[in-house]
């Protein structure tokens, strides 16, 4: 992927070009006002490789919300600290997320479809909370830890914004706990899990903290064995067909890569065997996904051939 | 992946032979008696390469009705005959099928999820009547064009029985028609659909006529494109999405390839730029795919590192 | 009621004159143009009492298609030629029209909530299709038994437009009959269930043919035993539960009695030991009830306090 | 109804016999210990007339939990509060129990479809604690003034009970609130329900306290207006669509009384004109009414022709 630098450069310069102005297709997320006063022009995007390099345009350096994007932080350390068991409370089928909600998990009698949709981070933040004395601190240790950085910091307005406006995702978690599938106490669970989304990260950090799901489970940093090799595979499979929203059918099928997206407007992908891709700009569509890092990342993905498929 | 042919051969070998045993934990397609009489302890595999080998073991000569897979060949003539508007009439989004089936057809006002699902299917099938002059030949026809085997039949029996089993099948259908998504006559449809799942192959047959999803859409076998470079993509991304019924997520999760499964007991797994596999064994666990079909391509996989992710 | 039937005859015209331009506030039924060309402004009322004295105003002679009345008269018969057996194949519960119709069916495994939404009338058409040996011809010598009147016809051209636009009942009927739920062919029972729907009758007819509700199932003007008591204590709990689709709970919030509509615009209204009202106005409500309709029989029932309740 | 008590009496007395093994039939509710531990053998009925007597058999001035039938006190307090303006929060139309829960509330966006489910009465909850100073407290003093007796009271050990069981019941109060059709805060809406739920009372007391609904809106014994005639008639009309759980239309169709059901095994039933009639014991069928209770009602109901269909 990366024989020029100054090659692979001139491309994202390029991309970001082009998307100037795309930025006013969509709707900067207002469902709490501290997400809704960010400046919607921003954009950014960055590479980083397992051999070592990070690349970057636009306002990449700048930290961001990483709201959803948190959820694949919080499940790598609940395969780490849970095993095989995890899968017992949770599914890792896709699901439709209009569609799901509150109606499947009652369907499905309080197992959430997996760990990408809310429901499926409220139960994985219920494992956190009650395997870590601290967890909202263990969550913050790990990533400054992956991303070499200890500047990392939950944004207080920004928690106190989602936990004033949780009302669905209480609704969720009240509903797992009906079922017994919540340990914790609700209040406890949803405070860790707003911890988690109210972390602010550039495309940097993102992109390099996320190395060692390009990379069977190694940090190449550091050579730390983050995860396993197997559960590095199956985060990317988990990815791949639920890490976009109602969009990840779309998005694998146009673009071809395992991606998380949240509604601060980060979207990471990632390159098995390459490297990782973070894209940034607040504006989302429909399905709450960025559109500018969308078209960034589709466009990067076409003109280097990296599908996976 | 086929570095050494012997090797290969007595990797299937083995597989197969730690098997022998392990259909007894599934149980044979009854919902029609057709299926119904089918040895339960026939199994085999093939392993077709994109540079021109084919190796097999066990049974894996033996035509089996294919069901589903018909799903894969549908949707690529559909494509090419269609074209982008064929996604305006179904999506492409991951579903689960015990929870879809019809109520997510009602929901969605008659869009089917994906064309793996039944609906969708029948979608496909209806694009086919509507295109062809007579599309049960024409599929016929392009089966044994890419198995480059004019043996190939439509199982009339089973044929027959599926058309007195179908009332579910034609429920989808009429409610697509309701919301005006089905062009031609329902009657009409159900008959191509069937046809489609009535075609006998075997592993063989199977795993030489969709090489050209491991190869770009070019069949190695003729330098013929039978689809675009980009749909091949994307029908591989739809394949890793949704085509192990309820069980796609947890099989891209453990496997981590392209795949489509039938009620006769087939397994076909696209290996991106190296082969396709296809296992078959009669008996279905609770999800409808093959138990020992699903091991085969497991071991497989496992053992020579073909996870996609 | 009735003590004075002039009376009476100055109320029924001076509610009628009240609604004369409120049939704007309606549309009438438009998905089959047999129903579509139905002048707007037409509209009836009568009342028939148990007493003998049928008294009406506007255009109470008038026939019209009575649609889903026709529902009242099935159940009748179904009742009678099966018994108790009747309610394994359909239940007796009230049920939200929108929120049923096809996922209330899948749900349930292809029980219909009740005799009065489509599912469950043409389960009922399923009976009488498969205990009389020409259903359609036994439903119409009914009615006209009940109306003493051998002029009621169906009316043909309506007929043949329901049944080219019935893919929705269809895929109701074949989804009850992959359940096993439904006995004879499909295309016979909705051949019957439409033939009912297209019956023509006038305010006058349908009231007097309803007496026996009643009047604890006896017709009082042939004294002829139609149901038992207990039976017409029955039905006309469903009708007061499920008998006007999503408004049955607000009809029996604020007119308290059992009643029965039909997309054609027609009402009726069983007054228990006193009469039965129809009214009939074709503009309709976004929930299929005839605006005018409901205004002409809750004023009547506010007037005379008829509530049951 | 009541021309001779004496032999009103020997009826109450002989459909009690007939009982007395019958319990076994039933389940105690158990999902608290608080009403696990309650006597299954217990069992009592009353009725209460409107020209001032009160009659009963058995057990039928030994107090029980209330539970669900608060909710029609709970109703008529929040008509009367809030009139009109209620019925854009909740509306008034039958809904299955089992199919409905959350998934109806998620699907019509957070209006409950009636009163007497549980999210509609959750929702007439926040009514009370949004319009009353001190919600609790106005509550009991409404049922001592209705009773006449200053001696009701909440049973705390249930109140305790069901707030630490109540994750379903805060799972739908979020919910609602997520559509903003919640005021107060969650757990004060809760602490109001669930105090309602642990009043206890006998037969007698609630049979006596309801006449209200038998008598045009107003107590016999105090002539005093507790609601208008209009809203007695529409509360009755609730009952009979929906006030017996699943089994609302089978009661309709089989006793034919505008009904309310509580877990704690009590059943109160309307008899407009004439009486309200309350049966008691706890053992519960499967959809949570009382198995003796409904058949001393339904019993007492064919005895003296009481349905008002």
């Amino acid at each position: 992927m990366i024989e020029n630098i100054t090659v692979l450069q001139e491309i994202l310069d390029d991309l970001l070009l082009k998307q100037t102005e795309k930025y006013c297709q969509g709707h900067v997320a207002d469902y709490i006002p501290a997400l809704a006063c960010i400046p919607p022009q921003l954009m950014g995007i960055s590479i980083a490789t397992i051999d070592g390099n990070t690349i970057g345009a636009g306002d990449y350096r700048h930290p961001f919300s990483i709201q959803s994007i948190s959820k694949v932080f919080g499940l790598t350390l609940a395969m780490n600290r849970l095993g095989k068991p995890l899968w017992q409370r949770v599914t890792m089928e896709p699901s439709g997320q209009a569609f799901n909600s509150i109606i499947q998990l009652e369907w499905e009698k309080g197992i959430p479809k997996n760990p990408m949709i809310n429901a499926g981070a409220l139960l994985v933040s219920d494992v956190l909370v009650s395997h870590y004395s601290a967890s909202k601190l263990a969550f913050v240790s790990y990533l400054r830890k992956l991303a070499n950085d200890e500047s990392i910091q939950v944004d207080c307005e920004v928690y106190q914004s989602e936990l004033s406006h949780g009302n669905r995702n209480a609704a969720l978690t009240y509903l797992m706990k009906s079922f017994n599938n919540i340990e914790a106490e609700v209040p406890e669970v949803l405070s860790h899990y707003f911890t988690q989304c109210a972390v602010s990260m550039s495309c940097k950090q993102l992109s390099e903290s996320l190395l060692f799901l390009a990379n069977k489970g190694i940090d190449p940093k550091t050579q730390s064995q983050i995860c396993s090799k197997k559960d590095a595979h199956r985060i990317n499979a988990i990815l791949s067909t639920s890490g976009m929203y109602d969009q990840s059918g779309e998005f694998a099928f146009s673009v071809g890569l395992p991606a998380k997206s949240g509604v601060g407007g980060g979207i990471v992908a990632v390159v098995p065997n390459i490297g990782v891709i973070c894209a940034w700009s607040p504006p989302l569509n429909k399905y709450g996904n960025s559109v500018v890092g969308m078209n960034l990342i589709a466009g990067l993905a076409g003109k280097l051939g990296l599908s996976i498929y």
